[in-house]
Protein backbone atom coordinates (compact mmCIF):
# COMPACT_ATOMS: atom_id res chain seq x y z
CA UNK A 1 0.00 0.00 0.00
CA UNK A 2 0.88 3.41 -0.76
CA UNK A 3 0.41 5.88 2.20
CA UNK A 4 0.79 9.46 3.16
CA UNK A 5 -0.05 11.62 6.39
CA UNK A 6 -0.89 14.87 5.54
CA UNK A 7 -1.67 17.71 8.08
CA UNK A 8 -3.74 21.48 7.96
CA UNK A 9 -2.02 23.43 9.84
CA UNK A 10 -4.69 25.92 10.24
CA UNK A 11 -7.70 23.32 12.27
CA UNK A 12 -4.99 20.56 13.11
CA UNK A 13 -6.34 18.02 10.95
CA UNK A 14 -5.06 14.92 9.10
CA UNK A 15 -5.58 13.96 6.12
CA UNK A 16 -4.81 10.60 4.67
CA UNK A 17 -3.88 9.11 1.02
CA UNK A 18 -4.38 5.07 0.84
CA UNK A 19 -3.65 4.16 -2.59
CA UNK A 20 -3.23 0.70 -4.51
CA UNK A 21 0.74 0.47 -5.90
CA UNK A 22 -0.45 -1.55 -9.09
CA UNK A 23 -3.83 0.14 -10.31
CA UNK A 24 -2.63 3.21 -8.70
CA UNK A 25 -6.44 3.92 -7.74
CA UNK A 26 -6.09 5.91 -4.74
CA UNK A 27 -8.10 7.34 -1.93
CA UNK A 28 -8.19 10.34 0.53
CA UNK A 29 -9.46 10.45 3.89
CA UNK A 30 -10.89 13.66 5.37
CA UNK A 31 -9.14 16.00 2.75
CA UNK A 32 -9.26 20.08 3.75
CA UNK A 33 -11.03 22.37 1.48
CA UNK A 34 -8.30 24.71 1.70
CA UNK A 35 -5.41 21.85 0.99
CA UNK A 36 -6.95 21.01 -2.66
CA UNK A 37 -4.21 22.45 -5.07
CA UNK A 38 -1.65 20.29 -2.47
CA UNK A 39 -3.52 17.63 -2.34
CA UNK A 40 -4.25 17.29 -5.95
CA UNK A 41 -0.64 17.88 -7.03
CA UNK A 42 0.54 15.41 -4.67
CA UNK A 43 -1.89 13.03 -6.55
CA UNK A 44 -0.50 13.88 -9.52
CA UNK A 45 3.15 14.03 -8.87
CA UNK A 46 2.58 10.22 -7.02
CA UNK A 47 0.80 8.97 -10.48
CA UNK A 48 -2.53 8.21 -8.56
CA UNK A 49 -6.06 8.61 -10.14
CA UNK A 50 -8.16 9.34 -7.17
CA UNK A 51 -11.27 6.77 -6.99
CA UNK A 52 -12.68 7.42 -3.45
CA UNK A 53 -13.15 9.95 -0.84
CA UNK A 54 -13.88 8.41 2.96
CA UNK A 55 -15.45 11.24 5.25
CA UNK A 56 -14.74 9.85 9.02
CA UNK A 57 -18.06 12.37 9.66
CA UNK A 58 -19.45 15.69 9.32
CA UNK A 59 -16.86 17.79 10.70
CA UNK A 60 -17.48 20.76 12.89
CA UNK A 61 -13.74 22.44 13.04
CA UNK A 62 -13.11 22.62 8.98
CA UNK A 63 -14.01 22.29 5.56
CA UNK A 64 -13.74 18.97 2.95
CA UNK A 65 -12.64 19.59 -0.32
CA UNK A 66 -14.94 16.32 -1.05
CA UNK A 67 -17.46 17.93 -3.18
CA UNK A 68 -14.27 19.74 -5.37
CA UNK A 69 -12.42 16.72 -5.38
CA UNK A 70 -15.59 14.54 -7.07
CA UNK A 71 -16.03 17.70 -9.68
CA UNK A 72 -12.44 17.69 -10.64
CA UNK A 73 -11.69 13.86 -10.90
CA UNK A 74 -15.15 11.72 -10.78
CA UNK A 75 -14.44 10.15 -7.14
CA UNK A 76 -16.81 8.81 -5.20
CA UNK A 77 -17.83 10.48 -2.24
CA UNK A 78 -18.45 7.77 0.59
CA UNK A 79 -19.89 8.29 4.22
CA UNK A 80 -21.99 7.04 6.85
CA UNK A 81 -25.74 6.64 6.07
CA UNK A 82 -26.48 8.42 8.98
CA UNK A 83 -24.78 11.89 7.65
CA UNK A 84 -24.12 14.30 5.01
CA UNK A 85 -27.02 13.72 2.36
CA UNK A 86 -24.58 14.67 -0.23
CA UNK A 87 -22.55 11.52 -0.55
CA UNK A 88 -22.45 9.02 -3.47
CA UNK A 89 -22.07 6.00 -1.45
CA UNK A 90 -24.11 6.15 2.53
CA UNK A 91 -21.97 3.20 4.14
CA UNK A 92 -22.96 0.89 7.36
CA UNK A 93 -21.18 -1.55 9.54
CA UNK A 94 -18.96 -3.75 8.34
CA UNK A 95 -19.38 -2.69 4.82
CA UNK A 96 -16.19 -3.11 2.38
CA UNK A 97 -14.97 -0.02 0.27
CA UNK A 98 -12.13 -0.93 -2.26
CA UNK A 99 -9.65 1.51 -4.13
CA UNK A 100 -8.01 -0.38 -6.26
CA UNK A 101 -7.20 -4.05 -4.80
CA UNK A 102 -7.27 -2.56 -1.58
CA UNK A 103 -10.24 -3.17 0.93
CA UNK A 104 -11.38 -0.30 3.51
CA UNK A 105 -13.76 -1.64 6.15
CA UNK A 106 -16.25 0.72 7.29
CA UNK A 107 -16.71 0.66 11.36
CA UNK A 108 -19.55 2.75 12.94
CA UNK A 109 -17.96 4.21 15.72
CA UNK A 110 -20.74 7.05 17.09
CA UNK A 111 -20.35 9.59 19.94
CA UNK A 112 -18.47 11.94 18.95
CA UNK A 113 -21.23 12.37 16.50
CA UNK A 114 -23.77 10.18 15.14
CA UNK A 115 -23.01 9.72 11.64
CA UNK A 116 -18.41 9.02 12.83
CA UNK A 117 -17.03 6.46 11.14
CA UNK A 118 -13.58 4.61 11.61
CA UNK A 119 -11.65 2.65 8.66
CA UNK A 120 -9.86 0.10 8.83
CA UNK A 121 -7.24 -0.82 5.86
CA UNK A 122 -4.64 -3.93 6.57
CA UNK A 123 -2.82 -3.04 9.86
CA UNK A 124 -3.90 1.09 9.61
CA UNK A 125 -6.88 2.23 11.81
CA UNK A 126 -8.38 5.54 10.89
CA UNK A 127 -9.95 6.74 13.88
CA UNK A 128 -11.76 10.21 12.90
CA UNK A 129 -12.95 12.20 16.03
CA UNK A 130 -13.81 9.01 17.61
CA UNK A 131 -10.17 7.97 19.72
CA UNK A 132 -7.62 10.18 19.44
CA UNK A 133 -3.90 10.08 21.00
CA UNK A 134 -4.31 10.67 24.15
CA UNK A 135 -7.76 11.68 23.99
CA UNK A 136 -11.08 11.27 22.43
CA UNK A 137 -13.01 13.51 20.35
CA UNK A 138 -15.83 16.45 22.09
CA UNK A 139 -19.31 14.69 22.56
CA UNK A 140 -21.65 17.93 23.52
CA UNK A 141 -23.20 18.53 20.45
CA UNK A 142 -24.13 16.75 16.97
CA UNK A 143 -25.81 14.67 18.54
CA UNK A 144 -22.61 13.25 20.32
CA UNK A 145 -22.99 11.07 23.49
CA UNK A 146 -20.55 10.14 25.72
CA UNK A 147 -21.83 6.05 26.50
CA UNK A 148 -22.11 5.20 22.77
CA UNK A 149 -18.22 6.72 21.91
CA UNK A 150 -17.35 4.63 25.18
CA UNK A 151 -19.03 1.34 23.42
CA UNK A 152 -17.74 2.47 20.54
CA UNK A 153 -14.56 2.08 20.98
CA UNK A 154 -14.49 -0.08 24.10
CA UNK A 155 -16.06 -2.24 21.57
CA UNK A 156 -15.01 -2.00 17.97
CA UNK A 157 -11.44 -0.70 18.24
CA UNK A 158 -10.02 -1.76 21.57
CA UNK A 159 -11.14 -5.56 20.55
CA UNK A 160 -8.65 -5.15 17.08
CA UNK A 161 -5.21 -6.57 17.51
CA UNK A 162 -2.43 -4.34 19.84
CA UNK A 163 -0.20 -3.63 17.43
CA UNK A 164 -2.66 -2.11 15.19
CA UNK A 165 -1.62 1.71 13.98
CA UNK A 166 -3.76 4.38 14.89
CA UNK A 167 -4.08 7.25 12.93
CA UNK A 168 -6.34 9.95 14.15
CA UNK A 169 -8.75 12.61 12.55
CA UNK A 170 -6.46 15.64 14.51
CA UNK A 171 -3.95 15.91 16.95
CA UNK A 172 -2.90 19.18 18.81
CA UNK A 173 0.10 18.18 20.65
CA UNK A 174 2.48 17.13 17.50
CA UNK A 175 1.73 13.14 17.57
CA UNK A 176 1.45 11.60 14.42
CA UNK A 177 0.73 7.84 14.99
CA UNK A 178 -0.60 5.47 17.86
CA UNK A 179 -1.31 1.77 18.63
CA UNK A 180 -4.33 0.00 19.94
CA UNK A 181 -2.46 -0.86 22.16
CA UNK A 182 -0.75 2.12 23.29
CA UNK A 183 -4.20 3.64 23.54
CA UNK A 184 -5.55 1.09 25.78
CA UNK A 185 -2.56 1.41 28.25
CA UNK A 186 -2.21 5.25 27.97
CA UNK A 187 -5.10 7.08 26.83
CA UNK A 188 -6.07 9.02 30.14
CA UNK A 189 -10.06 9.29 29.28
CA UNK A 190 -10.10 5.48 29.07
CA UNK A 191 -7.37 3.77 30.75
CA UNK A 192 -8.72 2.11 34.20
CA UNK A 193 -11.98 4.14 33.77
CA UNK A 194 -15.25 2.46 33.68
CA UNK A 195 -18.52 3.50 30.82
CA UNK A 196 -20.02 5.77 33.99
CA UNK A 197 -16.65 7.32 34.74
CA UNK A 198 -16.11 8.31 31.42
CA UNK A 199 -19.31 9.42 30.60
CA UNK A 200 -19.31 11.82 33.80
CA UNK A 201 -15.82 13.35 32.56
CA UNK A 202 -16.98 13.92 29.09
CA UNK A 203 -20.20 15.79 30.91
CA UNK A 204 -18.16 18.06 33.43
CA UNK A 205 -16.19 19.30 30.14
CA UNK A 206 -17.12 22.73 29.53
CA UNK A 207 -15.76 24.06 25.98
CA UNK A 208 -16.90 26.67 23.78
CA UNK A 209 -17.96 25.99 20.50
CA UNK A 210 -16.02 24.76 17.81
CA UNK A 211 -15.14 28.18 16.01
CA UNK A 212 -16.27 26.64 12.44
CA UNK A 213 -19.43 24.78 13.99
CA UNK A 214 -22.21 27.40 12.08
CA UNK A 215 -19.96 27.32 8.55
CA UNK A 216 -18.49 24.07 8.58
CA UNK A 217 -21.54 21.69 9.38
CA UNK A 218 -23.87 23.02 6.70
CA UNK A 219 -21.21 23.36 4.08
CA UNK A 220 -19.94 19.64 5.03
CA UNK A 221 -23.52 18.37 4.58
CA UNK A 222 -23.06 19.58 1.20
CA UNK A 223 -19.84 17.97 0.53
CA UNK A 224 -18.14 21.43 0.77
CA UNK A 225 -19.94 22.74 -2.33
CA UNK A 226 -22.98 24.51 -0.62
CA UNK A 227 -22.11 28.41 -2.07
CA UNK A 228 -22.64 30.95 0.68
CA UNK A 229 -21.18 29.29 3.23
CA UNK A 230 -17.92 27.99 1.76
CA UNK A 231 -17.73 31.61 0.80
CA UNK A 232 -18.39 33.45 3.80
CA UNK B 1 12.30 -0.83 13.96
CA UNK B 2 9.65 1.66 16.10
CA UNK B 3 9.35 4.61 14.58
CA UNK B 4 7.90 7.52 15.29
CA UNK B 5 7.54 11.16 13.75
CA UNK B 6 6.56 13.75 15.91
CA UNK B 7 6.10 18.03 15.43
CA UNK B 8 6.59 20.90 16.88
CA UNK B 9 3.86 23.44 15.23
CA UNK B 10 5.61 26.50 16.89
CA UNK B 11 8.77 26.15 14.94
CA UNK B 12 7.17 23.56 12.00
CA UNK B 13 9.94 20.76 13.55
CA UNK B 14 10.08 17.52 12.82
CA UNK B 15 11.09 15.27 16.18
CA UNK B 16 11.86 11.62 15.25
CA UNK B 17 12.18 8.66 17.17
CA UNK B 18 14.10 5.23 16.37
CA UNK B 19 14.31 2.29 18.47
CA UNK B 20 15.48 -1.38 18.67
CA UNK B 21 12.34 -3.36 19.47
CA UNK B 22 14.58 -5.97 20.73
CA UNK B 23 16.92 -4.02 22.78
CA UNK B 24 14.48 -1.01 23.68
CA UNK B 25 17.41 0.89 23.15
CA UNK B 26 15.99 4.76 21.03
CA UNK B 27 17.49 7.55 19.71
CA UNK B 28 15.98 11.14 19.33
CA UNK B 29 16.44 13.09 16.33
CA UNK B 30 16.46 16.80 16.60
CA UNK B 31 14.38 17.13 19.71
CA UNK B 32 12.81 20.49 20.44
CA UNK B 33 13.79 21.99 24.19
CA UNK B 34 9.97 22.96 24.43
CA UNK B 35 9.02 19.34 23.90
CA UNK B 36 11.09 17.97 26.13
CA UNK B 37 8.23 16.74 28.82
CA UNK B 38 5.84 15.45 25.85
CA UNK B 39 9.27 13.13 24.41
CA UNK B 40 10.04 11.91 28.03
CA UNK B 41 6.63 10.70 28.14
CA UNK B 42 6.43 8.99 24.79
CA UNK B 43 9.62 7.09 25.68
CA UNK B 44 8.33 6.09 28.89
CA UNK B 45 4.98 4.83 27.87
CA UNK B 46 6.63 2.94 24.81
CA UNK B 47 8.85 1.35 27.61
CA UNK B 48 11.98 2.87 25.53
CA UNK B 49 15.86 3.82 27.12
CA UNK B 50 16.82 6.52 25.38
CA UNK B 51 20.92 5.90 24.35
CA UNK B 52 21.40 8.50 21.66
CA UNK B 53 20.32 11.91 20.77
CA UNK B 54 21.27 12.41 16.88
CA UNK B 55 21.42 16.23 15.68
CA UNK B 56 20.85 17.32 11.80
CA UNK B 57 22.82 20.73 12.64
CA UNK B 58 23.13 23.08 14.55
CA UNK B 59 19.76 25.47 14.67
CA UNK B 60 19.12 28.40 13.91
CA UNK B 61 14.87 28.20 14.46
CA UNK B 62 14.80 26.23 17.55
CA UNK B 63 16.74 25.18 20.81
CA UNK B 64 17.20 21.69 21.35
CA UNK B 65 16.60 19.49 24.08
CA UNK B 66 19.68 17.23 23.45
CA UNK B 67 21.67 18.53 26.83
CA UNK B 68 18.62 18.40 29.27
CA UNK B 69 18.03 15.03 27.49
CA UNK B 70 21.62 13.75 28.07
CA UNK B 71 21.45 15.07 31.97
CA UNK B 72 18.07 13.11 32.59
CA UNK B 73 18.72 9.65 30.51
CA UNK B 74 22.48 9.43 30.22
CA UNK B 75 22.13 9.61 26.56
CA UNK B 76 25.29 10.17 24.38
CA UNK B 77 24.79 13.43 22.10
CA UNK B 78 25.67 12.94 18.52
CA UNK B 79 26.26 15.68 16.16
CA UNK B 80 28.91 16.81 13.06
CA UNK B 81 32.52 16.84 14.07
CA UNK B 82 32.18 20.70 12.06
CA UNK B 83 29.42 21.64 14.42
CA UNK B 84 28.57 21.98 18.13
CA UNK B 85 31.38 22.13 21.18
CA UNK B 86 29.02 20.10 23.79
CA UNK B 87 28.35 16.90 21.89
CA UNK B 88 29.77 13.67 23.09
CA UNK B 89 30.51 12.08 20.00
CA UNK B 90 31.67 14.32 16.70
CA UNK B 91 31.04 12.24 13.73
CA UNK B 92 32.39 12.12 10.18
CA UNK B 93 31.14 10.60 7.32
CA UNK B 94 30.56 7.26 6.70
CA UNK B 95 30.56 6.96 10.53
CA UNK B 96 28.10 4.57 12.28
CA UNK B 97 26.07 4.86 15.48
CA UNK B 98 24.23 2.07 17.37
CA UNK B 99 21.11 2.30 18.73
CA UNK B 100 20.81 -1.00 19.90
CA UNK B 101 20.91 -3.27 17.07
CA UNK B 102 19.78 -0.79 14.80
CA UNK B 103 22.59 1.06 12.75
CA UNK B 104 22.32 4.31 11.77
CA UNK B 105 24.82 5.79 8.69
CA UNK B 106 25.79 9.44 9.00
CA UNK B 107 25.93 11.03 5.79
CA UNK B 108 27.72 15.31 5.60
CA UNK B 109 25.50 17.02 3.82
CA UNK B 110 26.82 20.57 4.10
CA UNK B 111 25.52 23.73 2.38
CA UNK B 112 22.38 24.71 4.84
CA UNK B 113 25.02 24.87 7.18
CA UNK B 114 28.30 24.07 7.39
CA UNK B 115 27.73 20.87 10.04
CA UNK B 116 24.67 19.42 8.12
CA UNK B 117 24.51 15.97 8.53
CA UNK B 118 21.86 13.35 7.03
CA UNK B 119 21.37 10.03 8.80
CA UNK B 120 20.26 6.70 7.07
CA UNK B 121 18.66 3.81 9.09
CA UNK B 122 16.88 1.02 6.78
CA UNK B 123 15.01 2.47 4.40
CA UNK B 124 14.61 5.88 6.03
CA UNK B 125 17.00 9.06 5.22
CA UNK B 126 16.46 11.43 8.16
CA UNK B 127 17.64 15.40 6.05
CA UNK B 128 17.70 17.65 8.20
CA UNK B 129 17.21 20.98 6.31
CA UNK B 130 19.71 19.63 3.61
CA UNK B 131 17.32 18.36 1.13
CA UNK B 132 13.18 19.26 2.08
CA UNK B 133 10.45 18.42 0.75
CA UNK B 134 10.14 19.88 -2.46
CA UNK B 135 12.40 22.49 -1.14
CA UNK B 136 15.88 22.20 0.12
CA UNK B 137 17.21 24.73 3.24
CA UNK B 138 18.25 28.26 2.47
CA UNK B 139 21.67 28.91 2.75
CA UNK B 140 22.35 32.32 3.21
CA UNK B 141 23.98 32.12 7.05
CA UNK B 142 26.15 30.21 9.36
CA UNK B 143 28.65 29.15 6.22
CA UNK B 144 25.86 28.15 4.22
CA UNK B 145 26.85 27.47 0.33
CA UNK B 146 24.57 26.66 -2.21
CA UNK B 147 27.02 25.02 -4.43
CA UNK B 148 28.10 22.37 -1.45
CA UNK B 149 25.03 21.95 -0.72
CA UNK B 150 23.68 20.93 -4.36
CA UNK B 151 26.55 18.17 -4.32
CA UNK B 152 25.91 16.76 -1.14
CA UNK B 153 21.89 16.77 -2.56
CA UNK B 154 22.94 15.09 -5.47
CA UNK B 155 25.95 13.08 -4.50
CA UNK B 156 25.14 11.49 -1.48
CA UNK B 157 20.94 11.61 -1.03
CA UNK B 158 20.19 11.18 -4.55
CA UNK B 159 22.29 8.56 -5.25
CA UNK B 160 20.17 5.88 -2.69
CA UNK B 161 18.07 3.88 -3.72
CA UNK B 162 14.67 5.80 -5.55
CA UNK B 163 12.05 4.06 -2.74
CA UNK B 164 13.94 5.62 0.04
CA UNK B 165 11.45 7.61 2.39
CA UNK B 166 12.68 10.82 2.84
CA UNK B 167 11.99 12.56 6.51
CA UNK B 168 13.17 16.04 6.52
CA UNK B 169 13.80 18.53 9.83
CA UNK B 170 10.56 20.72 8.87
CA UNK B 171 7.83 21.22 6.54
CA UNK B 172 5.58 24.31 6.20
CA UNK B 173 3.35 22.53 4.15
CA UNK B 174 1.91 19.63 5.88
CA UNK B 175 3.74 17.21 4.21
CA UNK B 176 5.33 14.32 6.57
CA UNK B 177 7.40 12.22 4.24
CA UNK B 178 8.64 12.17 0.33
CA UNK B 179 10.97 9.66 -1.04
CA UNK B 180 14.69 10.26 -2.82
CA UNK B 181 12.70 9.45 -5.96
CA UNK B 182 10.06 12.23 -5.91
CA UNK B 183 12.32 14.11 -4.67
CA UNK B 184 14.46 13.96 -7.60
CA UNK B 185 11.89 14.20 -9.90
CA UNK B 186 9.43 16.96 -8.56
CA UNK B 187 11.63 19.12 -6.01
CA UNK B 188 11.46 22.40 -7.92
CA UNK B 189 14.70 24.18 -6.66
CA UNK B 190 16.76 20.53 -8.14
CA UNK B 191 14.76 18.57 -10.56
CA UNK B 192 15.77 19.62 -14.69
CA UNK B 193 18.30 22.40 -12.40
CA UNK B 194 21.94 22.58 -13.09
CA UNK B 195 24.43 23.51 -10.16
CA UNK B 196 24.90 27.31 -11.40
CA UNK B 197 21.35 27.47 -11.96
CA UNK B 198 20.85 26.04 -8.32
CA UNK B 199 23.38 28.66 -7.19
CA UNK B 200 21.97 31.11 -9.12
CA UNK B 201 18.24 30.77 -7.51
CA UNK B 202 19.45 30.43 -3.90
CA UNK B 203 21.89 33.33 -4.04
CA UNK B 204 18.16 35.75 -5.71
CA UNK B 205 16.06 34.90 -2.77
CA UNK B 206 15.78 37.42 -0.10
CA UNK B 207 14.73 36.04 2.91
CA UNK B 208 14.74 38.08 6.46
CA UNK B 209 17.20 35.85 9.19
CA UNK B 210 15.42 33.46 10.84
CA UNK B 211 13.60 34.85 13.84
CA UNK B 212 15.58 32.76 17.15
CA UNK B 213 18.96 33.30 15.17
CA UNK B 214 20.48 35.17 17.45
CA UNK B 215 19.10 33.01 20.58
CA UNK B 216 19.13 29.65 19.16
CA UNK B 217 22.66 29.23 17.55
CA UNK B 218 24.30 29.92 20.39
CA UNK B 219 22.05 27.95 23.16
CA UNK B 220 22.38 24.63 20.16
CA UNK B 221 26.37 25.29 20.38
CA UNK B 222 25.87 24.41 24.29
CA UNK B 223 23.14 21.78 23.32
CA UNK B 224 20.68 23.99 24.32
CA UNK B 225 21.98 24.05 28.34
CA UNK B 226 24.15 27.91 27.75
CA UNK B 227 21.82 29.42 30.91
CA UNK B 228 21.29 33.13 29.70
CA UNK B 229 20.11 32.25 25.83
CA UNK B 230 17.74 29.75 26.61
CA UNK B 231 16.00 31.90 29.18
CA UNK B 232 16.01 34.60 27.24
Amino acid sequence: MLFRQLFDADSSTYTYILADRSTRAAAFIDPVLEQVERDLRLLEELGLKLTVVLETHVHADHVTSAGILRERTGATVVASRRGAPCVDRPVAHGDVVRVGNLEVLVLETPGHTDDSLSFLCEHRLFTGDALLIRGTGRTDFQNGDPGQLYDAITGHLFTLPEETEVYPGHDYAGHTQSTVGEEKRHNPRLAGRTREGFITLMKERNLPPPRKLDVAVPANRACGRAPSPVQA
